[in-house]
């Protein structure tokens, strides 16, 4: 896939096909997100990578899903759940160039899984300590975000807007999300 | 150009050809930026976006680069310097929710310039108070990161590293810089 098709035309994804992603894929995923710019190179971030059902059933029933659209934007297990679960790992007490560099390897696993017809979802809203608990995560760590992984089931849409009184995403009468964005020129200053 | 290709090929460019980047392919950068993932979309970035052959120095002047081959990866105005900078600003007393919706941004903007043929550096080093005087950030705002931005004059190379012990980036006897990255193995848990 081209990377501005990828770059411009990627959603977040949160109902998904009843299918099983490819191994391989997931793979793909994570060596995207290991050649990401890491702050010093230190490469603090790990990865749990979670596809077995009864592990990603239960951390679907740790998470939350887009607060305005309740519930009709939280995918339920077995109808419209995800496929896949990664986790992203930090070391406690992380700082905030450790949370950019989540955010950036998120970003590039996300663009990764478009590329193979896949959609995503970044998820901060999680019980952390559960979380903690069913990945096994080791004590000097913490789960920062999760990334759901799946074959959409739903094609949400980006539109134009020029304030920020108009970000509130919603679904129209076709129950298709429409998420607004603000114009470049609202987001940029040249000089 | 493939998205395959720039997720795992993309390398962090410090040394610059003299040459101006087009208008058009900043604000490609942009728009990619405005279409990564946000936390519950409320769009928090800003951007600042200098191409002009002062601000681009005065901004230069005030970054740090490469500590462990110090001096040799530090670009030089005039000489190896960067083409343009853009600045990501977040609003003051911002969390690490923010911090991640930057380092997404920055992924995105990066992946979009080396699609163009062009080079990146995701600097932290900055002298912020310096920053927000010379690109006239509104006090309620900070400079969190700058992105500098031109066409390559290095070819940094990725190396598979199977230990935190062997992170330390280097230079080679042609200077080349070499950037170890630990393998899939061992940053992903798979269950």
């Amino acid at each position: 896939m081209d990377i501005e098709k990828a770059l411009l035309e990627r959603r977040t994804i949160r109902l998904y096909q009843q299918k099983p992603v490819p191994v391989e894929d997931l793979r793909f995923m994570i060596d995207a997100a290991r050649q990401t710019s890491s702050a010093s190179n230190l490469q603090r971030l790990r990865f749990v990578v979670a596809t077995s059902p009864s592990v990603v059933n239960e951390m679907l029933a740790k998470t939350a899903w887009a607060a305005l659209v309740k519930p009709r934007r939280t995918p339920v297990a077995g109808e419209t759940g995800p496929a896949a679960f990664i986790a992203v790992t930090v070391p406690a007490g992380f700082n905030h160039i450790v949370a950019a560099d989540a955010g950036a390897a998120i970003q590039s696993m996300q663009l990764a899984a478009w590329s193979r017809g896949l959609g995503c979802c970044w998820i901060a809203s999680i019980d952390k300590a559960a979380m903690k608990q069913i990945l096994r995560v080791p004590e000097e760590r913490e789960v920062l975000f999760v990334v759901s992984v799946g074959y959409p089931a739903e094609a949400p849409r980006s539109e134009e807007v020029h304030s920020v009184d108009q970000l509130a995403y919603y679904l129209d009468e076709s129950n298709r999300l429409h998420v607004p964005k603000l114009a470049l020129e609202e987001i940029s200053v040249w000089m």
